[in-house]
């Protein structure tokens, strides 16, 4: 017996326990002392009353023996997917419902869809980025090349002819910070991908944040798209779902690698080692996607917004360079006075009593920089700001 | 880019496609004519009503700002963990709340667990079986070697120390032939994967159906099963939750390979892949397990096992040798006349208007088999008997 060896050269992070522990030093050193929160990757607002109701309904539901259901589709249930493809059809993308797979979130089929492809690809990744993706790709064996983010490039690295991906991760709205690429950009990635036969996973999780007139939402509004990405979402960022865990991930019809459709490769993987989110929670999701449940949602998303705008304007204000803080929870800046991203954390923390995350925890090209959220309360976003403002 | 081709080797099982095509095709040449279907695979009697109000509850919970829930911990909420750790006290079985796992179902864990083994190991699978046992096994290239059921040893294959395995499944009760280890049996199979330092994924689903005294519903009734085996257990059947999706998986502290605790290594694995099963499910699992709602959900098994009785007592009355029936919503008959699974299929169809599942789609050893279930209502399996009795 044998284990997984390649799990042995995982890093283990420990940015957010370190992060918690000078919180918590610094609090019993200053007893009584309010500490402002900015480092908070989750949101805090409630579900929406259309969502509430449509859950306690599909409860009643299941408590009767007319209305009980047991197994669903793997893939999800069909009112869910039509519901999914009538939110793209806004977008002026056209999808069928057999191209939306209906999971348990964003995160599980970013990891997941790995099973479908060789362990011999080789993998190209944003740097700083949402940590899973390069996990998910060692625990595998895979070879894993960076892209560079960096303040040249507004940290949106672009496609290099001469690097040979197979594998691309896209995450935009960017977590940790808050690039969005235009249609141009994507157009040169979609270009690159079906040019060399790669595919990109393409991570629209924060999609609902974007607000600029004409920033895509999703990356089948560029050409060509449909025959190299699959589109990752969730209703965790869009919805208040971060513990209701509901998401979908598209596959086009026509997508093939090796002679194989991956939709169908997808379906096989997802009826092997899957059985489908609660029906109770696909009828929340259904409610995301009512009218009355979109007004509410994107009323809580423009108070995320809000947020934003108040560290953005601070930073704007102080001459602070940054990316995101708008069509984006995140706000990515540059640490100043030539600070670390560990020193600044101390700095701030010890001179204005406020926490964030230091961007080098997101990877190397993240050093010298820092991340700040716009979840949670105005207030504290509002006191955080002015004393942010008032050390730098 | 290379797709996984491994995925290529997977049989395609039309088993469930071809009874409903048959199952249609007799329908449209008998118009009118009642068909019994005695081949159902899912709980059919509604949630239990103590899940439903907490389920109602929890949703209005993540309604409101004070009591709204985000991302929750990967491992399950503490108050369910604790929860099944009381379910296992009173089996005599001392679990820490550190070695439960809460998912969203056995199916995903029992895949999703072998993530944490190499590719290179041997695995030992029962014939017959639930078939994703062999297929997430196929998908990773993994070398696959069955152990035969037969009438001989009533479908409990025993181990064969000359037999070099690095995982074991083991199915009890067992899913299709309703077969049940006792604690004799259970111990010798503890003792070869302690010998060997292999590893038995025990699959538990069915456990809440054992009611004759001193059978095991828990691997770890037995002395040494803390040093080798994995138990995945599921609401699905116990309370069904098929449609509701929340299971949990236990590894023991001190269950080490190669130097690595297997809990550690799943939860980083969990930790990277997923993200929790939602609040929601949660709190109505644990309501599972309080005394009120233990009471409803044994209530709906009871009326499962004395469905199973009517089928089992319409066999013995007919001396149609059969395994299950007590213990297990499955009853595993041997095909009178000595028909095949797919014959006696077709005659049963034909002559008494019974549908049931042909052996022979789990596994090459199920040939000249047949599969009854208990679910659906009592009516409906009693006249299933009578036509059943009165063309054998």
């Amino acid at each position: 017996m044998k284990i997984n060896g390649n799990y042995l050269n995982l890093q283990e992070s420990y940015l957010f326990l370190t992060v918690a522990q000078k919180v918590e030093a610094f609090r019993r050193a200053n007893p009584g002392k309010p500490v402002y929160r900015l480092g908070i990757g989750d949101v805090t607002l409630p579900l929406a009353p259309a969502v509430v109701a449509a859950l306690k309904e599909a409860s009643d539901e299941m408590g009767r023996a007319e209305t009980f259901k047991g197994y669903g589709d793997y893939e999800g249930y069909g009112f869910l997917r039509e519901a999914v493809c009538g939110y793209y059809a806004k977008k002026g993308v056209d999808l069928k419902p057999g191209e939306v797979f209906i999971s348990d979130g964003a995160k599980s089929d970013l990891g997941n869809i790995l099973d479908i492809f060789s362990n011999d690809n080789t993998v190209l990744i944003p740097d700083p980025v949402y940590p899973v993706y390069v996990d998910t790709n060692i625990m595998a064996g895979r070879r894993v090349m960076f892209m560079e983010g960096s303040e040249g490039n507004g940290f949106l690295p672009m496609p290099d002819n001469s690097v040979p991906a197979d594998i691309i991760y896209l995450c935009s709205p960017n977590n940790p910070t808050g690039g969005v690429y235009d249609k141009e950009q994507l157009k040169a990635w979609v270009d690159y991908a079906n040019g060399r036969g790669a595919v990109i996973l393409f991570d629209g999780a924060y999609e609902s944040f974007v607000r600029s007139e004409g920033l895509p939402t999703s990356i089948y509004e560029v050409d060509g798209a449909r025959t190299c990405a699959i589109e990752f979402c969730s209703l965790s960022k869009t919805a208040g779902f971060t513990g209701t865990r509901c998401g979908y991930t598209v596959i086009p019809e026509g997508l093939e690698r090796g002679g194989q459709p991956l939709n169908k490769l997808w379906l096989r993987r997802q009826s092997t080692k899957f059985n489908g989110v609660p029906y109770i929670i696909q009828r929340g999701a259904q409610a995301v996607f009512t009218e009355t449940g979109m007004g509410q949602v994107r009323r809580n998303v423009d108070y995320y917004l809000a947020n934003a705008k108040v560290i953005a304007d601070a930073l704007t204000e102080k001459g602070v360079w940054f990316t995101g803080g708008l069509n984006s929870p995140y706000i990515w800046l540059k640490c100043p006075g030539g600070m670390s991203s560990w020193q600044f954390f101390d700095y701030l923390l010890e001179n204005a009593n406020v926490v964030g995350t230091p961007g080098a925890g997101f990877g190397a090209a993240g050093e010298g920089f820092f991340r700040l959220t716009a979840f949670g309360g105005r207030e504290n976003i509002e006191m955080a700001m002015r004393r942010f403002a008032g050390v730098i």
